[in-house]
């Protein structure tokens, strides 16, 4: 609890050549160059590629403020109280995404949340035009490493999807080795890697993620096996109001469905 | 076939505000900064970073020397007959794996291999200290996008590794979305994760991979269903002569397992 506002009033870092300052002088920037293999089929960065910026940015700043201790992204303080950040809730709008060799800059800032929580935004433009081209935010709160139990639940919303009202289930989800990170457990970008799973195809081949909001609740283990769950809310299709807008609900869980 | 004389005749490029130069000035040099999504639950990049980073090298290898068009790593030439560059052989080597804020150095450099093939070597330096991390050795040949048959088809092997005589078999493998590359096919480093899959967990945890030798003979397209196959052929364990090191042969394929 004592490392958020360190962190908060440090002084501005730099990498990458680029300096930024804004008002409060907390602003961090890092910019990265898109590379063949974070591009898809589509030859546009995933929405994983965006959130890994995101996540090293994050990251780059804290240990930049001379902050990082042994843990990803932990304060020495934190590490004295076996405490590592775990994030429960992300959003991300993306106006437009970027292709191979387009250089993209991103800026990053926090701000407390609560007792034990911080808040942290990203705004994401090309450094060639200065359009904006993802918004970002998204809510941490501390874990201890060794209970796993977060410093602060967070709110629970009845959630509405389950295996009767999903529109399409995928089973049998693991974990890959190379999808834990140094918190031996799964990388919280990898989740949106099984969401899409379940989404069905021709929505993925016709749309573009316009933007999602991602609820943390659970770790998930190397040794867990998930299910993913969609349900399409709007389907927009031909449909004015909605401009050709899918809206669609998911849901990751660890129930095995049972067939009666 | 007309383009591989000309890339390798081709001046050295630089990227990343370094310049290199071997005797014959055709050696491609670019840095990478190892990013904090790029290592896993034990800190270090994963094999499959370092095989990222030598297909970025390679690839801007071919656009700075002005002969990118429209495919991924084809010149206008090959575009033209409509072809592709696939990976049929390649060889790594890991001295030291790199940690997060590393900087590596990677050169890279291609020579003919016969009427229609190419190699492609590359060399791994910690920009640091100048210590050799990763040596590495691949052959490409042309692929017809539209038949997607190979220019040259790559020697067969007997395939000693079947369902009989595998040690461990994890089935059901099939392609993420994000696994396929613009060619539509999945991204040749995505086959070590699946190769990884299969390798006894006990293995993984204790030891390191000092390298390994891949052949590709298949494209595995978005609906393909996979099986890894892993056969332990030296246990290696306190043996030493062997060092410590324990030698796997994988093999990755469509069949599926008929128990009778």
């Amino acid at each position: 609890a004592q490392a958020l506002p360190k962190v908060n009033g440090t002084k501005v870092g730099t990498m990458d050549g680029l300096k930024t300052e804004d008002e409060d002088g907390m602003v961090f920037r890092q910019n990265f160059s898109i590379r063949s293999y974070e591009i898809g089929a589509d030859r546009t960065a995933s929405v994983e590629t965006l959130m890994n910026h995101l996540q090293e940015t994050a990251l780059n700043h804290v240990k930049n403020a001379g902050l990082l201790a042994d843990g990803f992204g932990s304060t020495p303080e934190m590490c004295k109280r076996n405490l590592i950040w775990v994030v429960t809730k992300m959003q991300v709008l993306v106006d437009r995404y970027p292709t191979w060799g387009d250089v993209v800059q991103v800026d990053t800032w926090v701000a407390a949340s609560g007792k034990n929580g911080m808040r942290r935004d990203w705004l994401v433009r090309d450094s060639n035009t200065g359009d904006v081209l993802t918004r970002a935010s998204s809510l941490w709160v501390m874990m201890n490493k060794e209970t796993r139990r977060l410093s602060k639940i967070p709110d629970e919303e009845a959630a509405k999807l389950d295996d009767n009202t999903a529109d399409y289930i995928h089973t049998g989800l693991t974990p890959r080795w190379s999808d834990l990170d140094v918190n031996q457990h799964v990388n919280n970008v990898k989740y949106v890697g099984w969401i899409l799973e379940s989404a069905p195809l021709p929505i993925l081949e016709t749309h573009e993620l316009a933007g999602m909001t991602l609820e943390y609740r659970r770790e998930c283990m190397r040794d867990s096996v998930l299910q993913s769950l969609t349900s399409v809310v709007n389907k927009g299709v031909g449909d004015l109001a909605t401009n050709g807008f899918v809206e669609c609900q998911h849901l990751l869980d660890w129930r095995v469905v049972v067939k009666l």
